[in-house]
This record gives C-alpha cells, sequence and structure tokens, in this order.
C-alpha cells in the first residue's frame, strides 16, 4: 500500500519491494480520477498515455530504481513545456504545441520520472494567489473556501495531494513558496539561473526561476540537482559556483519591529514564532536584521519597471488578443504600457542601492528566516479585492529573485484555524545545497507531516546531511605550533586551531640539525612502544593547505600520521636519512617539552 | 632637466636627485601657459593654488618620494569632482561646485598626487572624438587639424604633451581609449566596478568606469591600483576578484575576414597587422575570431535603449535647459525620450544573447587585439557629419563595458601621415592585472615613444612583470605517471604535465608491499650514487594540490626531491619503515621500468 504522500523513499521502497512502475501509474490515475479538486490541471497526461509511458520505462531500463528518479510521477506548471502536451500558460488563446520538453523536463524525464499532467496556474503566472485563470481556482488542500496559494497552485496541490511524488512550478515572486506554505510543502526555489528555463513561457524573464515543490527538503534537493546545469541555449543561465555557510555559529535573521506584518493573521504569526525557537533549538543564533531595503526591493517588482517584462514577454499576443486576458491580469500588464526606458534604468539603480543597503544586514546573518506568506485568504475574499491581497502574500517573498537569492520554503506548523504556515530560509545565491541542511531540519522539527498527511513522518532516507567540511586538516609537531615561530604561516593562510592531542605510541621524535627556526623530526617506528607525542591538528582551507605544504623544504614532508584515537591525519614527517645522528627527544613527550628544556637551560 | 614626457620614472628620479615639488609645478605652470592649444582645460587649478599644493605636500611627508604618488601633476576630466575647482561637464548651464574630491581623487590625492586642472570632454561625454564642448576642440598632439578624440580629450593632451604624468578620464564607450589611440598614450580601462564612481557624472550608470591615461603600461597600472578599490557609497562599484590568464600559450584573438573594417585607412590597418607580428614575436599564438558578436553588443549602446541612462543621467537639467546642450549631444540624449520599459528589458535580453555567443569566441582566444579606432578624422570633417563619423570610431570599444571586460589601449607606432594608431588588448572582467604584462610588452616592441615624444624609449623601471605562476609543481613516481591507473587525480584536479625528467643520483625506489594499485616508494639516501630514478612534474592549481595531499594514504607523502638539475620540486616520498623488507628497483630506472619487467613476465 502506498501512503498517502507520495515522497521519493516510499515510492523507491515499492519499486524495492517489486511493484513496477505501471502499478504505481495506475494508482495515480485512480486518485487523480477521484481527486475533489477539478481544477488542479490543465492538461492532465491521458491514462493510455500515462500507461504507455510507463511501459516504455521498463524497457529502456529494466531494473527497479536503476535511474535516479525511476518510475517517479511529477506534475509540469503549464508555463513549462512538455512535448506532446499543449502549453497554454492558463490562458486558451495562447496555446501552442511545444515539439521538445523544456530542459529541465527533458532531463526529469531521462532520469526516469513520469508527466502525469500539466497543471493549473495564475495566468501568465501573474499573481500569487491561485484564482486568476479560466480553469478555475485550486484549492488548499485543508479547506476548500481558501487560495491554494499561485502562481504554481495546480503543482503544489498535486503533490500535496498524494498525486504526484513532485512538481515543478516558476517562481518570479515567490510562485514556488506561496504555494507550498498554503498545502504543507516544502517548496525549492533556486538561485537565479542554476535551472535553465529554456522551454517555459517567461514572465520576467530577468528573474524566473523553474521551482520544485517536494514533500521533504531531501526529496526537492535530489531533483533540483537533476533539473539543475547550464545550458547554452538560456541566455540567463549560470554555472554553478556553490557557496558555503558556516559549519558552525549559524546566525539567521528574523524579523523585528515594525517590519513583523501578519496583516492581523495571529495564527501565521505564532507559526514564525515557533519556528525561530526550533532553530535556536536546533542551535542557530537568532539576530533581528532590518527588514525594510529587502521590503523596498521587493516593492520594485510590480511597482518598479520588471513589470515591463510582463508585457514585454506578451505585448504582440496582448496586442490581438487583449480580451483573451484574465481581466486582473490584463490591467496588471497592461500597467506596464506607459513605463519608459529612463524609468526602467532608475529602477535598476535602485535596486542597485538597497542591495548595497542589504549587504549590511547580511553582515549581521547568514540566513535569513522569513514567514513565506504573512497570512492567507479565502478565494471570495481574494476575488473581491485581487490586487491588495495578492500584494500582501508576497511581501516576503518579492525580493529574493530580484536580490539573486536562494530560498526553500518548508512547513511551519498549522494554526488554530486548521490552516498550514510555511517560512522560507533564504540566503546569497548559490548557497543552494548549504541551505539544505538547516531547511531539512526545520522541517523534521515542525512536525507538521507532509502535505495534507498531517501525521506523516518525514522519512529518515530523505534527510539531508550538513556538507562535508570543506577544509584539510593538518597536524602540526614543531615549530607551527601555537604560539611558535612558524605559527603564523597557518593562520595567514586561513588556518584555525581543530585540538591538541597525542600522536599513536610508535612514533620519535628527534631534534633536527642545522634547521632555522629550530624544528624537529617525526618518525614512525612500527612496533615502538612510546607515550604518544603532542601535537596540534589545525584545519585549513584547500589551496592554503597546498600552498602550505609547497613551501616545506626538505628533509620535512606530509604524509599521513596516526594519532591516538587511532585516527589518521595529515601531518609533518621527515626523511629517516636526516635523523640519523639527530638528537632523540621522544622522552620529553613533544617539542614543547624539549623547548622547555632549552629555555630553562 | 626634466623630459617632454613626465613618467613616473623621470619624475621620481627627479625627486630623488633633490628637486622639490615646487620646482616640478614651476615647470607644469610654464608648460601650461606656452601650451598652443587652447581647448585642453576647462578649469585649469590656478597657478597660486598649484604653489600652495606643492607646499602643503612637503609639509605633510617632508620625504622626498615618502608618498606613491609623492609630487605628481595630473588632470582630471570635467566630469569628475575636484573639491575647490567647478565641475562643468563641459556645459557651463550645468556647473556646480563639489565640496568633496571624487572617491578616486581623494585617493590619488591622499598618495601626493597634486591636481594641475579639469580637462576639456565631449559634453555630458557623449561622444568620441573630442569636438563636442563650447569649450572648443582638443587637438591632436601630432596634427592641430585633427582630432584629439574624446570624450576625455583634454585629459588625453596633458599627459600626451607633457602637462600631467597622469590623467583620469571616463569611458563608457572607448572615451578612455581613443584619445590615447590619436595620442600616442596608453589608456587604462578597469573592468567596470574596479574604480568607484562616487563623484562622477553619469553618462550611462551601469556602464560607465574611470580611467587612466599615461606614457606607459606601468605608471597606468601603478596608478589604477592606487585608485581602485570597492566604495560603498557607489551601488556599481565592485570588490576586486583577480582573475588570471594563462602564463604560457596565451591565445590571442585577431580581426578577420569582413569584420576587418578599417573605413579606408590603409595606415591603421598596417598598425594593427604590425601589433599582430609583435605579438607573435613576443610568443602568442594568434587566433582569427568572429567580432559579429561583439559588434552587435557594441551597436546597444547607442542604437538601443542604454542611451536611455544618458537622459536618465539629466533628464530635469534638459526639461530646464535644453537650450544649453551641444546640438549633437541634445540630439542624441533626446533621441531616448520615445523609448520604453519594454525596449530596455528587450535590449538587455538581447545583450545577454550576445554575451552568450561571446562565450564561444572567448573559447578561443584568451584575450583579443583590436584596432583601438579604425580610422581618424580632421576636426572639420567630423563637425560637418558629427554622427555617423563618431559612430565609427566606436567600432571596436563599444561593446567592451557592456560585455563587463577590462581593457588596456597600447600605441602602436605612426602611419605615412604621421599620426599614431593604437591596439587594444581586452579580456574578460578582473584580468586587469593579467592583461597588463603583455600590455607593456606590446608597447615596448612597438618602439613607438611616449605621447608627442616620438624618440622617448620605454623607461626600465615601469616594466611589468609577469605574474608568478599560480600552480604548484608536483613530482610523480609510480601509480600518477601518465597511462597509470591513478593518473587521473591529477587530470581531475586540474594538473598539466610539465615534463619528464629524473631524479639526482642519490635516490632509491623500492616496491611497496601490500598496494592496490601497485605503488613505489622514494627514499633519498645522501651519498648514494646512482642514475636517478624516472619522474614526471605536473602543475596542479594550490587548492587542487592540497586536496591531492591531504588523499595520500601513509606509508606515502609529500616531500621534496632535488631533481638531476639540481632544482628541487614537491615530489611523493615514502617514510622508511615501508621499505625494510620492500624489494628494491632502483637499478631499473624508474616505475616504468618496473611496469615493464612485470608485463614481461
Amino acid at each position: 500500500m502506498l501512503p498517502t504522500i507520495l515522497d521519493l523513499t516510499s515510492l523507491r521502497a515499492a519499486y524495492e519491494a517489486g511493484q513496477s512502475p505501471l502499478e504505481i501509474i495506475e494508482t495515480v490515475i485512480a486518485r487523480r480520477a477521484s481527486s475533489k479538486d477539478p481544477a488542479i490541471f490543465i492538461t492532465p497526461t491521458p491514462d493510455e498515455a500515462l500507461r504507455a509511458e510507463a511501459r516504455a520505462l521498463m524497457e529502456r531500463a529494466p531494473q527497479p530504481n536503476s535511474l535516479p528518479l525511476w518510475g517517479i510521477p511529477f506534475a509540469v506548471k503549464d508555463n513549462i513545456d512538455v512535448a506532446g502536451l499543449p502549453t497554454t500558460a492558463a490562458c486558451p488563446a495562447f496555446t501552442y504545441h511545444p515539439e521538445k520538453d523544456a530542459t529541465v523536463v527533458a532531463r526529469l524525464r531521462a532520469a526516469g520520472a513520469i508527466v502525469i499532467g500539466k497543471t493549473n496556474l495564475d495566468q501568465f503566472a501573474t499573481g500569487l494567489n491561485g484564482t486568476r485563470s479560466p480553469y478555475g481556482a485550486p484549492r488548499s488542500v485543508f479547506h476548500a473556501d481558501y487560495i491554494s496559494g499561485g502562481s504554481s497552485s495546480g503543482s503544489a496541490v498535486t503533490v500535496a495531494s498524494g498525486l504526484a511524488a513532485f512538481s515543478l512550478g516558476t517562481d518570479t515572486a515567490g510562485s514556488g513558496r506561496v504555494p507550498a506554505a498554503f498545502n504543507n510543502l516544502v517548496g525549492i526555489k533556486p538561485t537565479p539561473g542554476l535551472l535553465p528555463n529554456t522551454g517555459a513561457v517567461p514572465a520576467c524573464k530577468s528573474v524566473d526561476c523553474i521551482t520544485i515543490f517536494a514533500p521533504t527538503v531531501g526529496d526537492g534537493v535530489a531533483i533540483r540537482k537533476i533539473a539543475e546545469g547550464f545550458d547554452a541555449a538560456d541566455a540567463f543561465s549560470r554555472r554553478t559556483k556553490p557557496a558555503t555557510l558556516p559549519g558552525t555559529g549559524l546566525r539567521v535573521g528574523v524579523l523585528a519591529g515594525a517590519e513583523r506584518e501578519f496583516f492581523g493573521d495571529t495564527d501565521v504569526e505564532a507559526l514564525y514564532d515557533k519556528a525561530i525557537e526550533r532553530l535556536k533549538a536546533l542551535g542557530a543564533t537568532i539576530v533581528p536584521f532590518d527588514y525594510e531595503p529587502f521590503r523596498e526591493a521587493a516593492a520594485l517588482l510590480y511597482d518598479g519597471p520588471w513589470v515591463a517584462e510582463r508585457l514585454a514577454a506578451v505585448e504582440d499576443f496582448l496586442a490581438s488578443n487583449a480580451a483573451d486576458f484574465d481581466p486582473t491580469v490584463r490591467k496588471i500588464i497592461e500597467g506596464a504600457k506607459g513605463k519608459t526606458a529612463v524609468e526602467a534604468f532608475n529602477g535598476r539603480y535602485k535596486l542597485e542601492e538597497l542591495r548595497r543597503k542589504t549587504e549590511a544586514e547580511w553582515a549581521k546573518a547568514d540566513i535569513l528566516l522569513l514567514p513565506t506568506a504573512p497570512t492567507t485568504y479565502k478565494v471570495a475574499d481574494m476575488q473581491a479585492d485581487p490586487i491588495v491581497l495578492n500584494g500582501r502574500l508576497g511581501r516576503y517573498t518579492n525580493f529574493v529573485n530580484l536580490l539573486d537569492c536562494a530560498a526553500i520554503a518548508v512547513p511551519a506548523g498549522f494554526g488554530s484555524n486548521g490552516l498550514p504556515g510555511g517560512v522560507t530560509l533564504i540566503a546569497p545565491a548559490f548557497t543552494d545545497d548549504a541551505l539544505a541542511p538547516l531547511a531539512d531540519a526545520l522541517h523534521r522539527a515542525a512536525a507538521a507531516g507532509m502535505g495534507i498527511d498531517r501525521a506523516a513522518a518525514v522519512p529518515e532516507p530523505s534527510r539531508v546531511a550538513s556538507p562535508t567540511d570543506n577544509t584539510i586538516a593538518i597536524a602540526v609537531v614543531g615549530a607551527h605550533l601555537t604560539g611558535m615561530p612558524l605559527n603564523h604561516e597557518l593562520t595567514t593562510l586561513g588556518g584555525t586551531l581543530i585540538k591538541a592531542c597525542r600522536t599513536a605510541g610508535d612514533y620519535r621524535l628527534f631534534v633536527l640539525p642545522n634547521t632555522v627556526p629550530q624544528k624537529p623530526g617525526l618518525i614512525r617506528e612500527p612496533g615502538y612502544d612510546g607515550r604518544g607525542l603532542e601535537i596540534e591538528v589545525w584545519a585549513l582551507p584547500p589551496d592554503g593547505f597546498g600552498r602550505f605544504v609547497a613551501k616545506i623544504p626538505a628533509p620535512l614532508g606530509i604524509g599521513k600520521v596516526t594519532l591516538e584515537d587511532g585516527s589518521s591525519v595529515s601531518c609533518f614527517l621527515c626523511e629517516s636519512h636526516a635523523v640519523k645522528n639527530a638528537e632523540e627527544i621522544t622522552a620529553l613527550g613533544g617539542w614543547r617539552g624539549y623547548m622547555r628544556r632549552t629555555s630553562a637551560a
């Protein structure tokens, strides 16, 4: 029996246990048929086509789980091309029939994933609420009166209701995050350019991102890694340059003072505060920061010139088909008609000034924790006041792509009204991997389940391990010890002291003759039964380690030493010919003992 | 006696020999008074103020050459603020009186340099010819009928005629390079953002660069290093991230086919070809590349939306003072009035597409060599057809800032008409330092003198040394040799083979027992008289070297080995205990000999 939520761990286990992709696809078909929300899909993949896909996969890769996404069903927002299905962008008159998959879709299908359909969205991805579509308004899986969030509305609902293991959204203002919050999902919003946009209908071409909705952070990250990568066909595609975050002492910035705005929603406010407490319990240092420059940047997206990108994307179509637009979407896009090139450049200048101001805030915090959306609304209320209420939803999301950040939205639990709230971790470009362990831990700590299944446990195999420490450990024995004359060579290369400890017992220490400053030579002699020698273990970045090793003169070198605990670490060693007539000082326990003896003499 | 051209070497030598800044300033005052070109300055620093500056310097730093630019006279383009002198941007009605120096001016003055005046320019830095100013048209120092080039016209002429040791220009389309070509100077065009623009009148704020005219590349680079550096007050200021160029085998891209366009100027064409020959003689590999995507990007600057930045910069002033503009400048700037925000974004998209296309060309060449300007014109001809002829001047310069490149313009010799030509070396962002050694060598090889002094020798102390090779050499002995099972560990870390050679004679080689793949152990035994052992020397980047060393298991390590030529290099060594009962294979001459024996057996 498959669980309600189709996470990767459960599906892979089912395949491992002998279920076939055809059986899983039949489950998806059955669930899709019995779904109570008629507005999720614009074009579901026909049942027979789905079955054919499953059979084709089994022919191409017969071994279960022999591809990274072997038989994994996913949904695609209907502004991203899937060959064989129409692309509508939720505007029937705009429909075209792509011959090729979007680059990310092609990569996911090559990895074994199966497209179950094209999902509903706010038309031309213009909106954060999910009600701006002639195909209806998908609903929150927790209450049919409430919006699903948008613009990637249908994509979020497919995953949250167990129709797909993951789905693709797009995110310009927050469309890959707000629906995650409203449906108790993870939303992976990659650094702009990390996932190529080839084959996606542009909203704001310079800031659009394809995103992933998934039940867990681990699932979302695994899928992102398959979909990401440079694509020359997209002029905004970028090569990855992974950025790190501190391994310990992580500072997380949180809203403070008047910038804490929830529009009266005390449920979401309480969920935000609980998420802060969870981060504290996870060891993060909580620091208030000034949200003002971020908020001002956020305002540029719709109030500034960037809305002209939306007009640029559909200008010809709008000229001939104005009546075919959703009235609100049309109003927003037509608002760009009067904007001048001077305003566009002035907007750019304003953004660069705000980016500079945010740098002062990034000096305080490594990561920001923000409410994904400050509140939510009923469909009827949203439709009654579509622009003002939609604007509120993007209060904490609109700046993220303009300011070139990575973000992961995670569930934050449920309010007294039974609706979920979400929080988002945000950090500068290319921290996508670095953000993931904390996002995963925060999701697990919330114990909020996955999607509609509030009781589901986040599967252990999807846990995101902390990234490997990117430094190299080196044990020093003599003149490089703390306080000794060459210690500065370590510190100027970025070295930090990890610990002072001893070697295993079978090492001997000698005073090397004719060295300035004086240096010892460490030699291993298997079988020698000593007490071990005092050393210090330092951490250096790889290039600093490389430069350090390259400077070491003969007869010294760097090999591996065994420590008293049995572990092995890079360490100074000495060519044996150099200690032939040297004084042995093993009995002094280390170089400090020798130095004490020398200064006492 | 000071030479005609006031390069840093000559001035420092004069100070070293006992001349005082006051004497040098008197020379400058005298030369300025006898200058035949009345259009160089808009506001010369008054004689008494200059003398007061020199005296103040001697009080602040009495020791000769005790500041990096101690007593060095320089000129400042009149769109860059100097406290105490008006800023006009060559538009009298625009004049304001800044209270503060521009950031770069403040840095140069703090280093001891003395401002001799504010120089003429094409109004609002709009032009590449130097005739668009109500303050007259500065002339080429080689022929008074000919344009000086612009927009930094006066700044170039001050240096080329020996009034200043260097000068500041600004460069949006080529204004810091074209006047260098027309006056036999070096033009340093830094990577955009490297020198802050705080206190400069914007032309196109997103691409403007402050530049340096100097007699030699070495002088220009030294001055740039004092002026550069992050300034939070300029939203487009960037932190330096030095980029390297290959130390050997440098590939220089040159124009080919229909893209070779000199508008009939066979003199400049011949000078360009001679520069190519000089680069060959300097060891560069010459490769033809496709200039088309660069040319298309260049066209965007005036024909695309970027001209709206010029309008954004002066919009309010233009509204009230249209009649105060130079008619050509006004026509160009007003051309932006009809441009829409959609056009601005479409221009950005076009630029990003072209940037992608240029990446294919950068895969062929490390550096581009282009004519600085394809031809030159008489002042009268330029004024008769000001837009078309100006456009030709920027054919090879307009793309450089839009595509985020560094450039150094250098003299290329003189044509049959007695006018100089110039060439420019261009490479991607932050190669400013990496470009300099080749630019300097190319200038020296041209033997074209400096500025108006065609016979001057480029002083030896200003020579720009090649940057130190940024790799670390490592000698490998066994399983890492070319073709051996672990060689991939070197290549995947970015390793390249430098040479195959032998160790000195006092090394012995053993087969380490129980190693997979099989590995040798190299041990030095002073006094042992062998033939040396075959090794390979590889180069690794420092972080690759660090990662490589960190992975080496005991009993192996990295120390230093002495080669047959007596030099020392990082190399695999072995702890001596490990070879106690090992088979010695020294007689086989190296690991390959052992492998041959093993496979023959």
